[in-house]
């Protein structure tokens, strides 16, 4: 047999390991993945690409977004479970860790989290914004990012600390609002900017201490039922959730020695 | 005489026109500036460079940092009040420009106006952040810049369509956080993106209705009093607050065909 | 059997079916990588994780750098060949595709190609660069990535509009000097720069026609055997070869709808 | 009279004393400035400004572009003498700053140095580029400006160890090009990038020595003969070239402890 056989042997056996159906002991042993902002779209994907190696607890304001999610991954072979819960308060953020430590199998044990929490895009007049809409880009993306990044940090530390199989992980999902204040943007551009600074921020104080801190700049329309009737000239022309899952797991099996801090994901097709 | 003494004679002669003290009603009719942070180093030089063509109104949260300079710049020639105002406060803000509206020979004629509040600087580890800590970064520099935009940009939109001799303009005072996101400052930077950011979409908006928008990078130690004492191996290593100033009135005075969004000002000596 | 391992089955046939150690006939059919600048380092693992999948041609001015690799890749069930070139050169990049079109099996099915040419990397004052010297950074990073460019992209398209597993990928291996133009690096940074500049204007142009252009910024040193003594700090400071192979081999499996144009790698313990 | 009235009236007399008609004694003691690329637009205007304060060297392929220039400016109180240089030719840059250096009243007294050399603008596919053509974007902006760089960095080192009224200041005209790699536009990109590149690398290793280097980024029709008929929906749609010659004397004019490096300029109306 040849040498790629006998590779593609070994993972098999390791990839069936992984996912052999595992019994409630071996269950509770498992690492943990934490996504936020879970809806119909990159964050549910990123769920279920998660959970194939790892128990879930899936972030949302409202219990729509993750209860059938949670019940699909639970029902093939995943464990999930959801938390409501509101990024932009630091209380609601602190409850939903304080539930998420006190879950059976969940002791310390982060293998990855990922801030997928976007809030509503306003496009609109400077002067025509209210307080509320315009704060609402920090709000989401700035302050919620922090208070996500304070709760999970401690934790992702910690893992550091054991074996795990690959670096603890914080993901922000971002946009092209990042890196250009667009006109009748102010509100999601300082947000998204301020998300960047604060990747940044992380990146560079907790890298060396050997958590992976990733910024993913999602540069187009995203495949989601929401979006399923726009219509565009090319086809493929909007962001497949399941190809951004892709890339997460991929930047998080990265092994210290080369971490990738930001990357851009748009369709073949966008203008950039 | 040569066409350039001619020149320099015309120049004299508007200099003169310019500078020559005006009776109390002339006074009046003159257009303003509103500087917001005025202390003893930038703040404190643009408004005495402002004010060798404008009226200016010094904005601050402490009277203690405009109460001199409002004398200094009134008993020579010049015309100044100073209004205690804090930025990061919407209600601050909005009663600091209604008594500006009613600033005798103040009637919407403003010629430019100048965000100079930078807040303390925070320097910490991402997780001993207060509350408090990590938000000054954006209440400062992002919502506070907000706050002092809705209230200039009408006044600026209604000087574009008056005939004024420059374009109305609105300067940000920024840094290099706001281009990188350093370990240790992620409230700093959060809040410089942000203004960067806000920046960006202002100019793009309200560019092309007339209105110069211009973020200025200053990266270095500006030479004022508080840091007097720091000691570096290359002289001439802080910079001085009169040459931003002058940049600031050099961009001021740029037509709108040849607008300049963005400039960096740093020592020579400055990595960078 | 749950679904997961339906799928892991699933996948195991499709792998063993590209592995299986195929009949003259067969290999010829293979589709080709082609990587330029292999050396010790990333070029080598890159040709090792593509002849995974693909036949792959190695070029470098030295035979010496691919003759031991195109060996133990044929003997250990890929297929590989190697085409002295110098890319900075027209003729001899010309000539080494000549080659590759007359090789058995080689019909312009060409999956993927990765520009790994650095050039040597010189740190000297301005004044003092030879004229060659200043020179190279273009003709090893800018000329050559438009010669290598030109002859892989008519081919790329062909299988652009054939069927392929993954869309048809060009990869610049690039540096942070892609990004900033330090002190006596002119002639590094020119070259860098203009390589980011090449990229990013094939990635708009041929992007539309369905070609996967990616910049990869490799910021740090790399772990190859000219490194092996320098010593830092941390452990796990040098970037692995085989991670960048990996993340190569990622992004070219991005299907069309998800195209990542930049990624950065570095070891969590640089500074940047 | 007030103070600013007698800071008005010392401004005067240093502006009389600068434009004073001088004896031929006088003139041959002025500082110099080079402009090298001097045609109907911003080269021209420049060299106007320039040549209010320092006599002026013009550097043109073709004489045709500067001979209306340097009389118009010889017979209104300057002095100014153009070269026929072709600046991607190191032989003919050489030819020319010989024979600047038996000018007489040049002794090495170099004020500024303008490198504004653009070349022809090449929009066309990357797959129909003739070699020529590719190159051309390099040569005429990275190649050209550098060894306009070899040949004026020494006599501004010099300038700067004497004493001169600015610090010696070495500009360069690029264009957005030098930020966004554009379809069509590999020619041109790579030239701008690796202007910037090299802008940026001198910056950094001449600023600590007291050298002002600039990259100016020029975004935007330039109002010039060739782009009269050019038609905007917006009124004052073209950057007017004195406005660039301004800020370019501006940025010549701060001091050491102030350099701005880049600073973009384009009409208020521009998308970007």
């Amino acid at each position: 047999m040849s040498n790629a056989l006998s590779t593609a042997g070994q993972r098999l056996t390791s990839e069936l390991h992984r996912l052999t159906p595992s019994d409630p002991k071996m269950a509770s042993q498992k690492m943990w993945a934490v996504v936020a902002g879970v809806g119909p779209g990159t964050g549910a994907q990123v769920a279920r690409r998660f959970a194939k190696n790892y128990a879930v607890a899936l972030l949302a304001r409202n219990p729509a977004n993750y209860e059938d999610l949670v019940k699909e991954i639970n029902s093939t072979g995943g464990r999930a479970i959801g938390i409501s819960t509101d990024c932009a308060d630091k209380a609601s953020v602190s409850a939903a860790f304080d539930q998420l430590k006190k879950e059976d199998g969940f002791n310390g044990n982060l293998a990855a989290a990922i801030y997928n929490v976007g809030g509503t895009f306003i496009r609109k007049p400077f002067l025509e914004l209210t307080d509320e809409e315009f704060e609402m880009g920090w709000k989401t993306n700035g302050l919620g990012g922090a208070h996500f990044s304070r709760a999970v940090l401690p934790l992702l530390l910690e893992t550091e600390k054991a074996s795990a199989p690959y670096p603890p992980t914080l993901i922000f999902t971002s946009a092209t609002a990042a890196l250009r204040g667009g006109a009748l943007f102010s509100s999601f551009a300082t947000g998204k900017f301020a998300m960047r600074a604060l990747s940044q921020s992380l990146a560079r104080e907790f890298g060396p201490k050997g958590v992976h801190v990733v910024h993913a700049i999602i540069d187009g329309v995203i495949d989601i039922p929401r979006t399923k009737e726009w219509k565009f000239d090319a086809p493929d022309a909007k962001i497949s959730p399941e190809s951004i899952a892709d890339s997460y797991w991929h930047v998080h099996t990265q092994p210290r020695t080369s971490f990738t801090y930001e990357l851009d994901i748009r369709p073949y097709c966008e203008k950039w």
